[in-house]
């Protein structure tokens, strides 16, 4: 990378602009954005996106599930695109940055080559991934997670919203339901720009976040059955008290989750007491855990620590409690090159940043399963994400596009008929 | 008491097939009774119960908060009588024996002096107290509240029950609203018979249960406030787990009540969590919770305690916790001399026994407030109780209504003219 091409920047003011005009489509009052995946909002932004990719001087296609690729041509058109992007679904009261970032950066870098007159060797496809987001079909990620070949498209597109639409017919009724097949657009590498959703970067004072992994996650549905009696009248030492049993479970995922720390997370997040009543010993309860880490060792310890930890809680109290793992996805390791190629464009362009793991799920996540991938944070306001007050600094967000800019300029090539210097 | 007296015994067979044969009135598919207070299976039980009554001799009065007060006649009608009795209102998914026996016992020991011929100095009162068990009508035992002063009638009448029928609606559509004031049926003593719904008979294999104390009760309404966050992305020690603090909060109320065992109970029996979602981390909750002893001064210790850790458990995890008490019940100490006249009546019948503290509330620790009162506490099969699988033996229940024909007795006293050998 030479000095003078570490001296191109994508414009701020553009992209920041783009991500105040589309918060539009389906912004909510407390200043958020709920733009379901595939309903009339959703179709607002993709007609708007398309337009702009299209003025761009890109052609756009879409696949068999939705998902949008506009392609900026490069010298060599026998090599694979470099695909850039993310999604412009949100949460039900989603904020303006998760997905949209990467999104229109990705758009933003191809104006940036535009306008500074670059010919990139490799052709640049910029993404918009339907349904990341989940929240009105499961599973989340599901175009990118079909195009990694782990769900047939006859699955995805007979899934149903809560009102019983499916994919299909939800994509008919935009018109976003393409003609070609998922999978069949190539590419030789994916890079996503994305909001950390998190605080460490913020916390840290970095500005980048060079993603070298993505957390692997477990989730388990468990059930505990003790004995429910009469607060007042049963002794304390007979008590075969289900919720007691339960607190201790969810200080024994704190715990084993702190030890193993920085790389392990355990969160408990949900538990229904069956009948319950303020003078009544809970007898009965279902909950759920998730657990994370970067390191498949670290899921498996996890998950066996906590077997003999409910074992020995069972035992001492009298109780059952059954822990059923109910899904086990594997930590996702980022290219190594791609990973460098973002830590050296950060560095010359001398933004503070540091290593990190993903602590969510990214389309990125799902692509890494079958080409080299990579993913660039940007710090958020206090680490919150999918909340209408999610907020992000325009100079963080501008300092993400950049380094997409150059991590693309780097793994593309510039055609040897291009002034750098221009 | 003479040996004479002592071999006198109530009917057995004749209170099984009364206990047997009311269960009839709301009996359910397994074998328990659902009979609400005050609703047509109550009207049900009350007709019968005043026709036994009034076929066993006695006069039958009702309250205005229905309560049945069907009298004995003794030799000195100046004396006020001895109260006996409990009640016959179940739970929605109750038993054959809470409240039921000790009121069918009652009505017993007055057919068994019938039978033997007894005049006593002091008339008999066998008592039907409306509402003990609260499930319709709030609070619990509100009719013996109310007779001890807790509240005024005309606020009890004003109790609605879920479908908007008030107390006073419903005792008329009964007919059992009756014309004299609460409180004006005075007794000399009361003493109630009721199955343990506790363990430790059972476990002790005592048939007698000498009940000296009942409980005091704490109640508590929780709220803890923590910080909502994403589950993969908020790593271990920057978490707020609303949670985990509630976690520590179950586990310290169990430790401070086994340290303080074994007077004392405490019990968290409900827990709800706002928008809980499997990968987010718990940010606001609400719990409650049940402290119980028979010591006023363990009742503070508990509450200064709790306290003290939830500040502590508040500061370390950096979260809020709200903990109000909202009722208070002071331990119940029932009378010296009627608790030794319920321990001479085991011991010269020969019933292994011990002293007991009443775990639960019972209409007898709201008289006690107001008048010299005792209990006589007899096994239930596994100290279930509140459940229709709630079980007792013929023989544990005749000798519960033995101690207490025997105690009336001792209490009353036998007017000369009987001839106690008969």
């Amino acid at each position: 990378m030479s000095k003078a091409k570490s001296n191109l920047q994508i414009d701020s003011t553009r992209l920041w602009n783009d991500i105040h005009e589309t918060a539009k489509f389906g912004a909510t009052p407390k200043g958020g954005v709920r733009r379901l995946t595939l309903g009339a909002e959703d179709k607002q932004v993709r007609d708007w996106f398309r337009a702009a990719c299209e003025a761009a001087g890109c052609e756009v296609r879409v696949d068999a599930l939705g998902t949008m690729f506009a392609l900026r041509p490069g010298r060599d058109m026998s090599k694979a695109p470099i695909g850039i992007g993310s999604h412009l679904d949100t949460q039900p009261t989603g904020g303006k940055y998760d997905g949209i970032l990467g999104t229109l950066a990705a758009l933003e870098v191809v104006r940036a080559m535009n306008d500074a007159g670059i010919e990139t060797e490799a052709p640049i496809c910029v993404c918009n991934w339907t349904n990341e987001e989940g929240s009105r079909y499961a599973p989340a990620m599901m175009a990118s997670a079909a195009y990694a070949g782990e769900y047939t498209t006859e699955n995805i597109l007979g899934r149903k919203d809560i009102d019983g639409v499916t994919v299909a017919e939800a994509l008919d009724t935009i018109g976003y339901h393409g003609a070609e097949p998922v999978g069949k657009q190539k590419f030789s590498a994916f890079v996503e720009l994305h909001i950390e959703q998190g605080p460490i970067l913020e916390a840290e004072n970095k500005t980048i976040g060079v993603v070298d992994r993505g957390q692997g996650i477990m989730w388990y549905d468990g059930v505990i059955t003790g004995f429910a009696s009469h607060a007042g009248t049963t002794p304390m030492p007979l008590r075969r008290d289900a919720l007691a049993a339960f607190a201790e479970f969810v200080l024994v995922v704190e715990k084993l989750a702190k030890e193993l720390g920085p790389n392990a997370a355990g969160t408990v997040g949900e538990i229904i007491i069956d009948n319950p009543s303020r003078n009544v010993i809970p007898g009965d309860l279902k909950f759920t855990a998730d657990i994370r880490s970067s390191e498949s060792a670290t899921l498996d310890k996890l998950h066996s620590d906590l077997q003999a930890a409910i074992e020995e809680i069972s035992k001492r109290r009298k109780v059952t409690i059954e822990l059923n793992q109910v899904w086990r996805k594997e930590p996702t390791v980022f290219d190594t090159k791609l990973v460098a190629a973002v830590e050296n464009a950060s560095k010359e362009l001398g933004y503070s940043n540091r290593r990190i793991t993903s602590g969510a799920g990214h389309d990125a996540c799902n692509l890494a399963t079958v080409m080299p991938a990579a993913m660039i944070f940007v710090p958020c306001k206090d680490g919150i994400s999918h909340n209408e007050i999610e907020d992000a600094t325009q100079a963080d967000c501008a300092a993400g596009a950049n380094v997409l800019l150059h991590t693309v300029l780097s793994l593309a090539g510039i055609a040897s008929s291009t002034n750098t210097n221009s």
